[in-house]
């Protein structure tokens, strides 16, 4: 404890007044009261942002999926399950924001319906069939509103693909309409307390190497920082 | 620390000598290399079972699914994602294993087909359809193995329902042909602290009132003991 606040003491206050949102997690889509699609992610990027964006002088808010992880200190925390329900805190918060980064991994489906009870397995009975519908984009729907359009918030999304990431987060970010994107591969980092980035943006794409991600998301806020539209 | 220590030594050891195997928290299962399915499961109940034969006196495996909780002291850990892994470990350990309690939440099902590359979500394409298999069934496979056959192994079930408990636990305790089985509200209890627990035997069935899990645990290792064939 004390040593955190020794280090966030000599941490460069690069963010000082700035309100910074941030999504962390994977979402839980509800098949039954028991059930659910979810996905490997950790949280920990996401929660090493957070802490690190606070000891940079911002103040944060995370929104944050199921994760076993400890609230950072001086942190604003939201919890969610679902998609939707990530979307519209998102959505709510983004209003007062400067800087908003997406690094949740949010489920792009959900099953088309819950089941109000645990769907029982039945002796000779086929096995269920799940349809899905498409999720809200939350970074894409952050990325259109008004506040982000006008230039008052500057939106940071996150792509983890399980291979060709310059390709795909490239177009990524294009469809998102988002001046920021940060890439890894997804299998080499969930769970892990290290991670390589690639950041991309206009004029192309820069390798943050492997590091710690308490280290790379100092990194990140830096990068960020130094785009910020100055006014 | 030392309080654990000193609570250990108090307890009765109702189970010296015993070998226990415990399944715990949920299973993954696998839809592409980022996505799967899984429950509501902590492992809680699981966690504080094992804690407590081992001070109970007992030599204790725990196979463990995806879980963010500390290895109880002086129990061996095997960890495990999906049900198929579980199964394999399970069969593995329960041959020299006096008792097999099952408090995993195993899915039932799992995807069809394990995707290679992460799903794509591309614009106006429509949302996958996904079909299941079953899973193999792990605590009615122990059950009808040798050692259980034999009288050699004692087998305690976990029945997590959203509804109707005493109806559905009691034909679930019949359908594996396990001597007992312990029933919860899943959406009750999911990664609480406390439960209720309900005991199904041959003889009808009993309420443990709530409790903390630990608590619980304690209980449930009496009732189990008192019920071992005397040898």
């Amino acid at each position: 404890q004390i040593v955190h606040d020794v280090i966030a003491h000599f941490t460069p206050k690069v963010l000082a007044g700035k309100r910074i949102l941030i999504t962390a997690g994977p979402t839980f889509e509800a098949i039954d009261p028991v059930r659910g699609i979810t996905n490997r992610s950790s949280g920990k990027m996401g929660y090493a942002i957070a802490q690190a964006a606070q000891e940079a002088g911002a103040q944060v808010t995370l929104i944050s999926g199921p994760v076993a992880l400890p609230t950072p200190r001086n942190v604003q925390r939201l919890d969610v399950q679902s998609a939707q329900q990530m979307l519209d805190a998102a959505l709510t918060q983004s209003t007062t924001a400067d800087i908003f980064i997406a690094t949740a991994a949010v489920a792009d489906w959900r099953p088309a319906q819950i089941a109000e009870h645990k769907i029982k397995k039945a002796e000779g009975e086929s096995t269920p069939q799940l349809n899905f519908v498409e999720n809200p984009d939350i970074l894409a729907s952050i990325a259109r509103s008004t506040t982000a359009q006008s230039g008052r918030l500057y939106c940071v999304g996150f792509a983890a693909e399980s291979d060709n990431l310059v390709e795909f987060a490239s177009a990524k970010r294009k469809r998102k309409g988002i001046p920021l994107l940060v890439g890894n591969i997804g299998p080499n980092t969930f769970g892990q307390d290290d991670n390589i980035l690639t950041i991309f943006d206009d004029s192309g794409h820069v390798e943050l190497p492997r590091a710690s991600k308490r280290e790379l998301a100092k990194q990140l806020l830096q990068e960020i920082a130094k785009r910020l539209p100055k006014n």
